[in-house]
């Protein structure tokens, strides 16, 4: 994913004064109180997002979610939902909430990184850990009330909301058969799994989505990361690169996230947040589960009706990248004791995912290759 | 799994006259109106479960679904959750369900396949589908129109709730290293995960979860298969059979379910609805995390503390398994039109899905499992 898109197409810039304007020209107060009632308050709450509008998958999420608490609620809690740019910029969804101009967002955390290193490990980094595992440590490893506390700093309490499973390694106009190839190689890949490849020698940049297509096109660029099948395909990147490779080292699994103001949360009634809390932990399952079905549909027209070649990136390389990638998030975990203790949580996580993951799918998958194979 | 126990324990024989006396005896007249409200009717209702009470995982399922149903809805929905027998046995939940005796149960589908061999299918099938490719198929393939429909032949209406992930391949006295040594094993496993083993040549017994114990112990059985690890440590396996094989071919991701009267589907507001989808949908997420937390930890007290012998099972006995299991899951599709729909649209969900986890979680464990050996 690539927060950069969502910088450039922000049609508000940040500040609380912008936004504040920006809320006084809207009929409807936000978190607003309708009167008493035993059914609680009627609420109209405005959920600003880091998606463009309309972006399948990681934009339908919060589109989902909203729609859900409004049906289960019978209307009493109204969610709006601002695509990036059309309230606030993407990047600044965690400021609004965070300081009431708007009630909720919906992203991805890492998107926060400039306020947190360790906002990283609530959505994914480079050799970190699965869409189930991340939901394991998250759920019962500890991991939402490391999280609780990160995010109260800064007076949000955030859910998961979505998961893009395992993304795609990126597409390469040419083939990397060793780690001389990365050596210059002009790769689109931002946060961490770019900071990644400049330590193997590549020339990692972050461009906007907008630009990636006629970048790569033009050979400004050699290689560029997305996201999975899905979106990929509709960027149309198979046009003008033809080798795509697996497996998406940087990004395992996003967990993408809907964090929400806390005296607001602290405001709602029981059954409201239930009724939110079980919409964003029901969107882990849909959203994932949606991301795993179109991602094998599109990867099968990648492959039978544009060409593209599919690649595993070579194991000699990605031992490379995964003693670097090491590094890069332990210095991302290198802060305060409260990211400290999010990193070792991580730590533990992952170990006890790979434990598992060996004897479970890994193993069941190898052995079920055999008859699907014999056909 | 085993729905033997379920049966044992249940302490009322199937039948509408004594499901009926039942519940003439309890004061709460079940899915009975307390009058109109602008809040839609109040609701009492009984959930029937295929699981002893207190089960971990499995058990816990429904108890959250229920709590959660009620919170959500402030209390205008109270669910009784009744384990195994309390009210009717186990494998009497769905009838009772289907005739309105009881409201709801929570059990895996599987357990009907008396009444249609396509049940096994929203479950799990000897080499079929994890817990990931399974929501994939159910809510984005297609799995869920053709569920309702074989549901609504029963007059229910039945949702994903829960999933065990992959489990083990069981427990064995003495190791497997070739087809030879499965002739004449005496390993307790039902269903078609026990059909496979007899074909194989295994004299495949089904027990009741209270005798499988002793019965290792005494030699009357040469292995037995369970959950995973989470459930098998409290079992207490490993004191008198060291060997745990893997993968569990027979389970690979066990969804459960829960299953609802149609008539009273059809007579929930909207939002009741939205609240019951939202709460069985947030389950999968929430069940699947809280096994993959604890089989990984349990995982470790077994290799650690009681020096169990993790043991995978060989490829080649694995390859012959397989190919039986074609054949066997293939008979269990081979029933009316619907049921050969079924069975397609399970085999379209698994080619899909090994297509796409070839290169994103195995692809990608495969990878990072270099730095975490590298320590």
């Amino acid at each position: 994913m690539d927060r950069r898109k969502f910088v450039k197409t922000a049609a508000v810039s940040a500040g609380a004064a912008a936004l504040t304007a920006c809320d006084s020209g809207d009929s409807s107060a936000s978190n607003s109180s309708k009167g008493p009632s035993i059914l609680g308050k009627k609420r109209e709450l405005k959920l600003v997002t880091t998606w463009p509008k309309n972006l399948p998958g990681l934009g339908m999420a919060p589109e989902r979610v909203s729609k859900n608490v409004e049906e289960a609620t019978d209307g009493r809690i109204k969610i709006k939902v601002f695509a990036a740019g059309e309230l606030v910029g993407a990047l600044d969804s965690f400021d609004a909430v965070s300081t009431g101009a708007a009630d909720m967002y919906h992203g991805a955390e890492y998107y926060w990184q400039g306020k947190s290193q360790a906002f990283n490990f609530f959505t994914a980094v480079p050799f970190g850990l699965t869409a189930n595992e991340h939901m394991a440590w998250i759920y019962y490893g500890g991991g939402q009330e490391l999280w609780d506390q990160l995010s109260a700093t800064f007076n949000v309490k955030a859910f998961m909301a979505g998961n893009t499973g395992v993304q795609m390694g990126g597409w390469f106009r040419n083939e990397i058969n060793s780690l001389e190839d990365l050596k210059g190689l002009r790769i689109r890949m931002p946060g961490l799994g770019g900071e990644v490849m400049r330590r193997v020698g590549a020339a990692a940049v972050t461009l906007p989505g907008g630009e990636i297509f006629t970048s790569l096109q033009s050979g400004n660029i050699d290689a560029t990361e997305w996201v999975g099948p899905w979106n990929d395909l509709a960027m149309g990147f198979y046009q003008v690169a033809k080798y795509y490779y697996w497996p998406g080292f940087h990004e395992p699994g996003s967990a993408l996230a809907l964090g929400i103001n806390l005296d607001l949360w602290n405001d709602l009634s029981t059954s409201e947040k239930r009724i939110i809390q079980d919409a964003c932990a029901a969107e882990n399952s849909r959203n994932l589960a949606e991301f795993n079905r179109f991602n094998t549909a599109s990867l099968r027209t990648l492959a039978e009706e544009h060409g593209v070649k599919l690649r595993k990136m070579p194991p000699a390389i990605l031992a490379e990248i995964a003693k670097v990638s090491e590094q890069v998030v332990k210095e991302a975990g290198d802060g305060d004791e409260l990211s400290q203790k999010i990193y070792q949580g991580f730590l533990q996580a992952r170990t006890d995912g790979a434990a598992w993951s060996e004897i479970s799918e890994e193993g069941f998958w190898a052995a079920r290759r055999l008859p699907i194979q014999a056909g």
